[in-house]
């Protein structure tokens, strides 16, 4: 079934594709836009500004617009029975964020070895572009069971687009 | 499996009976303390007060916290394939508060039919005994499917549970 | 200080009227959008749903959204010395909503007296049009000291525009 | 007046003061019992385990909760008009945590040098012990006004309790 779904996933991405992959999502990677998040109420602690643990929660927000972007969403991952946990998260907060703010967030593969991926995000200002937080995630792929699983063995597919993703990071 | 659970869970419950388990619960029920929640930073909004939200969470942790002290916590309860989602969660603000702040929080059975349940909470500081907030909650209960589920007929044994709850909850 | 707030605040609203702003504000009020909110993984619990406690916070988004379409945001009102804490909030859930749905929220204004204002929200699929969840919220005026504050005394102005609001929302 | 705070909170320090304040906090912090914290549904996601951003709160409670057993909790800080904004957070998951889990953190002072501050964590299961997540936060002081504050120079009190945690946690 899991089979079958990354089948359906294949000929999703397949959609945007012509000779190789890699060529094309350098070309789906240079189209992705920042991701944008306005800065909401419940998002303020008493000190007047954004709570320092939702800025790991926005990376999320940006990590999965990108994937979906990519067209490997978490709902079609968790679907193919590929988990992806958070092994380590990292925010350096630069200058602070108020309520109302929108923020534009740029996510970029700096690591990939087809066992274990690394983000790293740009939180700016949207206004004045001044940055606001830096950081990174750590992530590894798990089989529903927990079994750890190496996408280069079992999803070539996908393992390609992340290999892809990583030299275009690398060419930005 | 779930039956096998079931019965563990009834023996679990039965350690604390006697003759009936009304008359059992009535007991376990008056000495049940009021769950008490410590105010996290993070629960603060610019207002420098909680943030309202926080509230229907407190009314989650007393519920979870009076079903484990019968027995019968969401664990347990998922692990027997009941599922019991929110259908409705009402808050009255009474007055603020603040971080560092220790509330109480009690909880009532308010009406239960074998399909239904409402529970209803009053959040007190600790301290002045000064009501914060007063609230309810109604959920029903479904298998893991989502299928409606009488606990009347599947669960004979929690059912009784809850109809003590509901009868020790018009005596206080 | 406070006054002179207002004062540009009344020039910057001024900038949609025309004769009368009831009229204005109908206009103002047609247009807006209704708020569209996606889910995010962190909105997630256990149950493979939305933890029921954030459609309290997707009402606040709704909320803040719309008092910012009409040129009143919270940001304005705190600099203006107006605190608007919530007095109750209430949700019914319909149906579920889970990771990465898009959901689009109506918010309209049911009663309003100068004193005190009741929002009432519906939180649809954005897809399907499938109701989600309908709630309200009420809320009261504050001077940042904590003293009521009466709107209909204190700012006329922004007064008879939740009174204009409210007719609309009479009219849909 | 922050300087009769100050003052008051010297002597309320002073309570568990008798030759030298090092000395004495090495008895106190040695008293300090790990932080204790109980997993709540909400805190979940649909992949079954705490959402990982959580840990960073619960990085929180233990800070507070550490810095208030030594006397100097964050309402007294601010009270005094120390601001103590977090610079970093990171967290490296180990092991999964699920709803209802007991988890023990431990806080130690790692580095300070009168105008920095930075604490480490570990969170491990209460029944087992197994580690779930180590981390660490970074921390400086500030004005209400956003100006740096040297402790050593403007708190020298408090920069002694400092100093006498970090060569507390280097003996631990």
């Amino acid at each position: 079934m899991a089979e079958n779904k990354i089948g359906s996933m294949s000929e999703n991405m397949a959609e945007n594709k012509t000779e190789n992959s890699t060529g094309n999502m350098t070309d789906k990677m240079s189209e992705i836009k920042p991701y944008e998040h306005k800065v909401q109420y419940y998002e303020t602690d008493q000190m007047g500004i954004v709570h320092h643990s939702n800025y790991i929660r926005w990376f999320e927000e940006a990590r999965t617009y990108v994937l979906e972007e990519i067209g490997f969403g978490y709902r079609e991952m968790e679907e193919c029975g590929v988990m992806s946990p958070v092994l380590e998260a990292n925010a350096e907060y630069k200058t602070m964020t108020h309520y109302s703010d929108r923020v534009l967030i740029d996510t970029k593969v700096v690591a990939y070895n087809g066992i274990r991926l690394q983000l790293a995000y740009t939180v700016r200002d949207k206004e004045t572009g001044e940055v606001r937080c830096t950081g990174y995630t750590r992530h590894c792929f798990l089989t529903p069971e927990g079994r750890p699983l190496s996408l280069k063995r079992s999803y070539p597919e996908i393992h390609r687009i992340f290999e892809g993703l990583m030299e275009i990071s690398d060419k930005l």
